[in-house]
């Protein structure tokens, strides 16, 4: 596992990933959808990701909203990993 | 929309569906899946059932453990409609 970041780290990688903010030890992004049906469509997609690098966010859907939320449990904390995620759903 | 279910009504209709418990205004329940893989496949049939019926729960995906929550947000409590889903997710 990679180590954990520093604050400083977190700091600059999060300019990089559009849309996500700290949460303690999480990184999180919020999505809203026209329809449940588009917001499933797109969890679908997130988990693809998930499952092709190993690395899953923890996923809240309510409805036409979204929340992601990225940690590395292993760590207890921010890794290069969760920004290589969120970066990889910045892309979808 | 069908009128709020009084405490005794939920009671009885709790007794119904396995697994579900009463938190609040909310019936949750709580799945644990071998994989993610599973545990979406699972919420992709939720997702399903949820569009045909037009009354959807809130979802919470951690990795292979799935928590479902249901209301009836426009009457602010739980109604039959909330028990109906919450049969027809037993029955996947």
């Amino acid at each position: 596992m990679p180590p954990l970041l520093s604050q400083e780290e977190i700091d600059k990688r999060l300019k990089q990933v559009d849309g996500w903010r700290q949460d303690g030890q999480y990184i999180v992004r919020e999505f809203s959808f026209s329809s449940f049906k588009d917001n499933m469509v797109f969890v679908n997609r997130v988990a693809e990701v998930a499952e092709e690098i190993d690395h899953h966010p923890d996923i809240v859907i309510n409805y036409t909203r979204l929340t992601l939320s990225i940690t590395t449990h292993s760590e207890g904390g921010l890794t290069r990993r969760d920004f290589r995620l969120a970066s990889r759903i910045n892309e979808l």
